[in-house]
């Protein structure tokens, strides 16, 4: 196998139009563009001068790289019509493993551990690639072509990239649902939700120098249960919220004191 | 009143620790520092150039401003015994009420909507301060003082800052709490945790421009129950992280679903 210089993208989501853009623009040439909704295969096909195929079958069996980038539930299914190619066949999964692929004779992962919205930009360089790979030649290329986007690559076993995207939801989904209850609560207030946002940069310019446990303040780390208490009171209007909240307290306040 | 030129600190911790540098590189006065810890009093009197005092009866009754600035559950405390002084007191708590002072002729709260942290240093000028006070006169005055540090200062009445106060737990202290539990799965797995950092940075990043609800992304949003059903198994472990992980996918669900 030559060094990869062709592509062709199954999906046309989020991380598939972020990775086919980035990829042209590193001198790539994106063939074809396979995606369920043929509406946004072609959008992506525009706009990466790819061509847009209906059937998974039509694909280019000539292509040095194939990156499958749908949701976790169809890879399986598509790997049932995929046609037997000779180039490398890569998913963007955090969450499936390697061995999904392991029916073809070059595979490998090809996950970028960011969040991508079609809406907004990125700066790919900073994306940390998580590489995963059925040989050292397919690694190789797998990391040479990674490292045309970011100076961030890592071969990681797919056991590691499980746990690294779990902790990805944990920090990305789940404090941006955080941000989302704070906001929600002071719309409910008429208050401005951007006199959060220093605090929320503060936060995280914290833990760039002290490890969070450490960086850890606040009334339940302090066990002030008479502030916890107002809180709760003032979460009446959103129970959700107050089920949250209560359990953060509950385990922020018996950590710092196990510790202490 | 004339303009506030001299100030005293009840309190020597995170928060007084940082005002109280920054009111003095401002060019204000420190005079007195009274702390429960002595100790602390007097290393922040050698820092500003305060008397660190040993009980609050001999706070000086001419000083222009005395900020009160230590746990809730102490201020009712400390306000029985202090002198009846002329100059405007306030507190810089985010969740009492500024009637907790209204036995003195002026008074009034000056809370930094900010998590401060003696170890790491800060840049007052984008900490948004909200200031509440006894009359006119006094929230001039207070104004003018905040405005000195900061260029965002803002009129919050008690309510409010309550629920600001209760916002800023759940993007400061629950946030930092989900950074913790993150790194602490990964660390488990020998993961070196910076590798989340970039995607740390996005997350915060993209919602000054979107909506956290509608930057919102991840298996719990698209209902993918069998992701979160493996990251659930990863958190065997972690028994206490598995609870809340779980909620938080709830509750997610349940909204995007409804919405959807």
């Amino acid at each position: 196998m030559d060094q990869i210089q062709s592509v062709s993208f199954i999906g046309s989501g989020n991380v598939a139009t972020h990775l086919a853009l980035a990829l042209k623009k590193a001198g790539l040439h994106i063939n074809e563009i396979y995606s369920q909704s043929h509406e946004n295969a072609m959008a992506l096909a525009q706009k990466t001068g790819g061509k847009a195929i209906r059937t998974i079958e039509e694909l280019d069996p000539l292509v040095d790289l194939y990156v499958i980038s749908i949701p976790d539930g169809a890879i399986k299914h598509v790997m049932q019509n995929f046609p037997q190619v000779q180039g490398i066949v890569v998913h963007t999964s955090g969450i499936t493993p390697v061995n999904v692929l392991e029916i073809l004779p070059h595979y490998g992962v090809f996950y970028p551990l960011q969040t991508f919205s079609k809406k907004s930009k990125l700066d790919m360089c900073s994306v940390p690639f998580c590489i995963e790979a059925s040989s050292k030649e397919v690694l190789l290329k797998l990391k040479k072509v990674a490292s045309m986007l970011s100076p961030s690559v890592f071969e990681i076993s797919s056991d590691q990239r499980q746990y690294l995207h779990l902790a990805a939801v944990m920090v990305n989904n789940y404090s941006n649902y955080l941000f989302r209850m704070a906001f929600d609560i002071l719309e409910t207030k008429g208050i401005d939700h951007t006199l959060l946002m220093p605090l929320i940069e503060e936060t995280i310019s914290k833990i760039k120098s002290l490890h969070p446990a450490v960086a850890q303040t606040g009334p339940a780390r302090r066990k002030d249960t008479e502030t916890i208490e107002k809180h709760l009171q003032l979460l009446e209007e959103h129970q959700d919220y107050k089920e949250l909240y209560k359990i953060f307290a509950q385990q922020l306040t018996k950590k710092y004191n196990e510790q202490l």
